[in-house]
C-alpha cells in the first residue's frame, strides 16, 4: 500500500502546484506579492465564485521595461544600428545617405537626435526586405554576440528574475502567458521561447506584412514587407490582443504609457482582473526613471505621473523594483553588476 | 494490489493514447486513414528519427469544405444576407441602394449574379462598423436560429464527423489544431471553440482592423473597421500562418485552390510533413463538385484538375469523401438527410 501511494504521488498532476513552496522567491513578502498569489488562488479554486476556466486564463506582458531592461535604449534599436555596417557594405551608396551616414559615425548623441522619419528608414532597411529565414538567422547571430555594455551579458540574460517567476507561476496554474510588445513580433519571436518559455504563437508585437513567394530553387519563402499591419503600442495593444488572441486578458503587466490601454482594457473586464505597472525606481540595481525620482517631467520617460495617478485611481498595482524585488536578475548576472 | 493498479490506470496520462482503440472510427480502413495514423505515430514516437517535439506539432485546417459544408454557398455569406432586413430597418435609405435592393427581393439567382464590388459593400455593411461584442452577440443569435435548408440542422451541426475525429486524434497526440480560413476570423471565432474545440486564439482568418475606444459610459470598446489586414486565401494563408502562429505547420488539410499555398508551404518544410486535400465526390451523402465528376471546368468549383495533378505530383494525399469516409456527419444529422 505504501508503494502504491508513493506511485500515486509521483503521478499526481497536483504535484506541480505544491502550495508549500514559495512560487515567487525573488519577491519580498510585500502586499503586491500577496495580491498576485491571492489573485491566482481566487481564479483557480473551483470552490470559489471567482474561479475562471483554464481556457480563459490569459495573461499578457509588455516586454521592454517589464520583462527585461529597456534603458537607456531598446535592444532592438541596437540590433538595427549594429546591422548598418553590413548594410552599407552590401550597398555602398548608402554611406552618404541619412540616417546611415550618422549611424556610421558611432556618435550616440547625434544618433539619438535623428528625426523619427530617418529612424523609420533605418527600421525599414534593417527589418524588412529579407526572408523570414534570413532575418531569423541574423537576429540569432546578433543575440549570440552582442552584450549589454553595463552588465557585460547577452541581452537575453537581462530578464527580470521576479518576472520569470511570475510567468512560470502563472503557467503552472493553467494560465497562457503572452508577450504583447511594441517591439517587432518577428524579432521577439526569435528568442521568446528560449528566454521566457513563450512560444512564437504567443508573441504579439508590432508587425508588418509578408509576401509569399519562391526562391530561385522553387522553395517557398516569406519576405518581410515595409507595410505596417499593427503598431502594437498604446491603443494598438488591445487591438493586437483582439487580433491575435481574441480574448480579453485576466492579467496584464506593463511599465509605460504604451501599456495604458492594455491595462485599462484588462482591468475593466467582467469578473476578477489584475493590472500591474512596474515602477523603475532602483537606480542602484537597475535604473530609476519613473515618477517621484526628483526628475523633471521631460526626463521621466514613459511612466508619467499621470499614469501613476490613473493606476492608483483604477486599482492597478504599482510594483516597485526597489521595494518589491529581492533581486533583479538571475544570480550569475548580478555578479557582473 | 488490484485496487491500486486500478487507480493507476485511471490516473495514467498514457490512457488517452490507448493504441488499441480506433482513433478514426468514421474512416474506412483505407490507405489514407493508415497514412494519417502512421504520420502521427512517426512524429510522436521518441524512439524514431522522425519524432517532433510537442511544441512544434502544428496542424492547420481550412474550414469551408474541409471541416464543414460549403456548398452551395458559404454559411457566412448567408449570415450577411440574413442581416440585410435588420440593416435596412435601421437605415431605410438603403432599401433603394444596391446590393441591398437585390438582396431584399430574395431572388437567389439575381443575388448570385451581384458583382464583386456590390458583394464587398454587403460584407462591409454587415461585418464592420459595430463593436466586437455587438457582432459576437448577433452571430450567436443567428447561429441558434438559422438552419441549412437541405439538412434542416443548424450550420454548426454540419461539420464532418471524420474531420472532428482527426482534430481530436491530433490533439490527443500533442498537436495544436488551428483553423486557417478564408472566412472572417471574428465570425469563425464565435463558434470554433464549441463546434471544433478550437479556441479563438487558434483561429486564423480573413481579418480587418479594429479601433479601440470608449462607449458613452466610458467602457472600452473595440470597433470593427472596414480596413483589411489579411485576406486569408491563397498566398494569404501561409502569410496568415506566419502572422498568427510563426511556425510552419507539420500537417495541413484543405479542399480548394484557396488552400494550395498553405499545402505547398507545409509539405515543403524540413522533416516529416503531411498535406491533405479533401475531394467532394459524394453526390448522395453530400455534394460532388471536385474534378472527375464529369462536370465542365466552369462547374468544378475550387478543386480543379490542376490542383489534383499538383497533389499527385507533390505527394499530397487526396481524401475521397465517398471512399474514405464511413459517414459524413454525426448520426443525428444523417437522419435528416
Amino acid at each position: 500500500m505504501a508503494l502504491s501511494l508513493g506511485l500515486l504521488a509521483t503521478l499526481s498532476p497536483l504535484r506541480a502546484q505544491d502550495s508549500s513552496a514559495d512560487p515567487l522567491p525573488s519577491w519580498n513578502d510585500s502586499t503586491n506579492k500577496q495580491a498576485i498569489v491571492d489573485f491566482v488562488k481566487a481564479t483557480t479554486d473551483l470552490n470559489k465564485s471567482t474561479f475562471v476556466p483554464a481556457e480563459q486564463r490569459i495573461a499578457t506582458f509588455d516586454q521592454d521595461g517589464t520583462l527585461w531592461v529597456e534603458h537607456p535604449i531598446y535592444s532592438q534599436i541596437i540590433y538595427c544600428l549594429d546591422r548598418v555596417p553590413a548594410l552599407v557594405a552590401a550597398k555602398p551608396e548608402l554611406k552618404k545617405v541619412e540616417p546611415f551616414k550618422t549611424v556610421l559615425t558611432g556618435d550616440r548623441e547625434a544618433i539619438a537626435k535623428l528625426p523619427m522619419k530617418e529612424l523609420e528608414k533605418l527600421l525599414a532597411a534593417t527589418l524588412t526586405g529579407m526572408t523570414i529565414d534570413q532575418f531569423t538567422a541574423e537576429v540569432k547571430k546578433w543575440l549570440a554576440d552582442a552584450k549589454d555594455p553595463r552588465w557585460k551579458h547577452p541581452y537575453t540574460d537581462l530578464t527580470y528574475q521576479p518576472m520569470q517567476e511570475v510567468l512560470k507561476y502563472l503557467r503552472a496554474n493553467g494560465y497562457k502567458t503572452y508577450i504583447v510588445t511594441g517591439g517587432g513580433q518577428d524579432f521577439v519571436r526569435v528568442y521568446a521561447e528560449g528566454t521566457y518559455g513563450i512560444p512564437p504563437e504567443q508573441v504579439v508585437g508590432t508587425v508588418g506584412g509578408t509576401t509569399y513567394g519562391h526562391d530561385k530553387n522553387g522553395k517557398p519563402t516569406l519576405t518581410k514587407q515595409p507595410k505596417l499591419l499593427l503598431n502594437d503600442n498604446n491603443a494598438g495593444k488591445p487591438e493586437g490582443i483582439h487580433l491575435m488572441i481574441g480574448r480579453r486578458p485576466l492579467i496584464a503587466f506593463g511599465n509605460s504609457i504604451g501599456d495604458e490601454q492594455m491595462l485599462e482594457y484588462t482591468k475593466t473586464g467582467d469578473g476578477p482582473r489584475l493590472a500591474l505597472l512596474l515602477l523603475h525606481d532602483d537606480a542602484v540595481r537597475e535604473y530609476a526613471y519613473g515618477p517621484a525620482q526628483g526628475l523633471p517631467d521631460s526626463k521621466i520617460g514613459t511612466f508619467t505621473q499621470k499614469l501613476y495617478d490613473e493606476a492608483k485611481a483604477d486599482g492597478w498595482l504599482v510594483v516597485s523594483m526597489k521595494n518589491d524585488w529581492k533581486r533583479i536578475f538571475a544570480d550569475d548576472v548580478v555578479s557582473g553588476q
